[in-house]
């Protein structure tokens, strides 16, 4: 149910060009829950999972106006809209059809009540690789085992309000497109091109050849202080590791350096997310 | 029920000196959820609201091992334990009972299913005053309208974590002891000191005659940015707003600086406390 063709680039932010065009009339009532248009929002729960897990088909679900608006902005193929008539209205042109029905019938429809409002249906979208990324970016995130959605929606939201040009998700990193992840991110992970880089020494070595400095944040102690490291104004891929257990001791020994964030004595650490934000801030 | 006299200063973040002996022996097994020696934990999602809600007794209430083994260091006063045996014997010494149970016992008491396995109830303490914890501090975080509580529990875990003496709390800020904001802050709002400053342009002020500089953190574009500001080494009071309004015009007027943490077009903000974690960071 891909509505448009679209020309579209993964690492362009700006809203893409839709061939056709934007047709406030594609606005549709519906008052039956089984009505088979709405399928792409049916048992959200499980819709949006990856192509892979039991009852995923991969879809992006954008909630809310603000996050909505992201994903009509972005280059992900817009299938479908969901919402309430007032939250609809507040989204203007609309590049696929927009399926306006009552707060009952949606929260029967997606399994749960929802109190945004409105949602959207996209279909995933090629990924650059590793190297498109890299070539394209002068700072970049790149994360080890960070496998928490909701951190991994910080983590994007963070990346993109100070700078970060993309992401690489090296290692047991979860889906960022999961719904989770894009709420939290507030729509950013939808703006913040990633790649998948499985290999993770490999894509560190693709990166020194492309010009990076590989810099691990870790909470050791023989790390160099983040503010001494003199990562301004280089090529930067910053590493960070899982909440949990930080890096690997693989990961850190192929980074060019590691650095820490200097941290009170009997403070765990700072949460990922946090700790990307200081670090994303000082190379900036 | 407080059972042991305390001498403790709010102040101080070390464990306070408890008068009398520790004793293993304060385990006691309780079948029965109607037993009255489990009401401090009885009906929970209100026994830790403030005095002045209804239903709210004001307990400070500590969930899992890592935040309980921190509520008991603190200069709470604790007054009971509830868990199941295996985590109230990862606590070593106790201060006061602790009552061991079953978790469908435990659950029945607290009134919802608590996958964290121990408990822990205090009394409130005595705050210091806003002068009190001026004079002995060089970095405070000064909020205003900081009214969630989840983003004010992660603010208390980087103001732990980034070295703030301490944190004054504004007009319209949440009260930081309600149970979801200890559990966010990792339990670190039981070790940074806070103290109440209903009247902002006075406590500001009271800051300045006590040597400070006062920074309002706003993402306009006439302020300073914040590594440019000359921050470093000095007495510092960093002043952050709510998550969807920022900063009040006065609060922003009243302050000796504003300053700004460079961002990307197109991203509206970062959540209060990353701002704050970035601006701890940056005093540092």
């Amino acid at each position: 149910m891909l509505v448009q063709p679209l020309r579209f680039d993964p690492l362009d932010y700006e809203r893409c060009s839709h061939v056709g065009k934007w047709d406030t009339a594609r606005v549709i009532e519906i008052d039956d829950p089984a009505d088979p248009r709405l399928d792409d929002f049916r048992d959200l729960s499980t819709a949006d999972r990856r192509p892979d897990r039991p009852g995923g088909r991969g879809l992006v679900i954008a909630e809310g106006v603000v996050v909505v608006e992201r994903l009509l902005a972005s280059p992900y193929p817009v299938r479908a809209l969901l919402g309430v008539r007032r939250r609809v209205e507040a989204l203007g042109e609309l590049p696929a059809p927009a399926y306006v029905t009552s707060p009952e019938v949606m929260a029967e429809v997606v399994g749960f009540h929802l109190n945004r409002g409105v949602l959207a249906a996209a279909d995933r979208a090629p990924q650059p690789s590793p190297e498109d990324l890299a070539r394209r970016s002068t700072r970049l995130a790149v994360l080890e085992g960070v496998g928490d959605h909701e951190n991994l929606g910080s983590l994007f939201r963070n990346a993109a309000a100070l700078g970060i040009d993309g992401v690489l998700l090296g290692p047991g990193c979860s889906d960022p497109l999961y719904r989770r992840s894009v709420r939290v991110s507030m729509g950013h992970v939808l703006r913040v091109p990633f790649a998948t880089m499985p290999d993770l020494a490999g894509g560190l070595d693709m990166l020194r050849h492309n010009g990076f400095r590989v810099a691990a944040l870790t909470p050791r102690a023989s790390a160099v202080n983040l503010q001494d490291a003199g990562l301004r104004g280089q090529r930067v891929a910053v590493m960070l590791g899982s909440e949990g257990h930080g890096l690997t001791e693989e990961a850190i020994a192929a980074a060019d350096l590691a650095v820490r964030i200097p941290m009170a004595s009997g403070v765990d650490s700072l949460n990922v997310a946090t700790a990307a934000a200081i670090a994303f801030y000082a190379i900036a």
